[in-house]
């Protein structure tokens, strides 16, 4: 499905979205929500263990990640910041009542990767990985408006296309995806090497 | 499925697969195959014209493909070559008799791309996209030696994982890709941009 520019108006309509530029020059995007503003920015360094805590919290991230080592992930860090192809992103969320400009605590992540490619006319495609919501903030319309900030980043560097897999086993990923506009017509398949 | 060391032994001693580094520099691979040798190297820009024909001949590649511009081809061609994380890669067969040392003739490509990722450890991957072999070559073997260098390849740049998505249309093709070891685990969910 193509995701036309009546949907998308209509769509960041209800989601109250206010692109950050105006407000906040290092927020990506603002967002306000039951209880508080969700913002948007670039990932550093130092949000390194909060991001690994989303990751592992998860069915599946919890087998998978060991954060009593941090080297891996700060290699893995640096070779992702380095690179202009990649996007890291962390979503903060600013509490109403706060006292003073607090550091949001990191709530959700993902990154957003660029590629090159030769078939469909020679388009880039972006490619989302490692989407994570905190689990106590479902249902508020946080996890939409990152995948469509990054439908319209993705937009803005030319891409025709943007993909992601999802774990066969993530039924409640599959729907919100599709109700987004994503068509699950690939097989996603995963040799371990 | 983890392609064990015994398993890959026996897939190289079945492919008679000859790393060439001992033959030609410029091969990244040779097979013998029935009725030739077949060759993988870096794709060159010379070799558009013949890649395009390769992506257009498939039922979904028809409609997808326009080889009459060939300005954007070109473009994504600059982008995948200046990017050491993508390899864009052909194969060619040389047929047996063949007078002299003749360039052969370009029967398959794929792209390989390396990603960076906080996920699995701080794991790259690999991902492999557009994969096609000529069809009067289907079933020598030419497509599991492309697929099985690939692994190879990511094993050596440290990738725990290689990727890839097919249009759940391609029946034939996650048959292929579960005899190598992938699993069909995830939904490939893609979103027109």
């Amino acid at each position: 499905m193509v995701w036309g520019q009546e949907v998308r108006e209509r769509w960041l309509w209800q989601a109250g979205l206010v692109t950050s530029a105006q407000h906040d020059p290092s927020a990506l995007l603002t967002l306000d929500v039951d209880g508080g503003t969700f913002r948007l920015r670039h990932a550093t360094r130092a949000d390194l263990p909060d991001i690994l805590e989303l990751l592992a919290d998860d069915q599946l991230g919890a087998t998978r990640e060991d954060s009593s080592e941090m080297a891996p992930y700060e290699r893995a860090f640096e070779a992702i910041d380095g690179d202009p192809a990649h996007l890291l992103v962390v979503g903060e969320l600013l509490e109403t009542g706060e006292p003073g400009e607090p550091a949001g605590a990191v709530v959700a992540t993902f990154q957003l990767s660029f590629i090159p490619g030769l078939s469909r006319r020679g388009a880039w495609r972006s490619q989302l990985e490692a989407v994570r919501v905190s689990a106590r903030l479902r249902g508020l319309g946080i996890g939409a408006a990152m995948v469509q900030w990054a439908a319209e980043e993705s937009r803005r560097r030319g891409c025709a296309l943007m993909q992601l897999t999802t774990d066969k086993s993530r039924k409640d990923a599959h729907r919100f995806y599709e109700r987004l506009g994503f068509a699950a017509s690939h097989e996603g398949m995963k040799l371990t090497l």
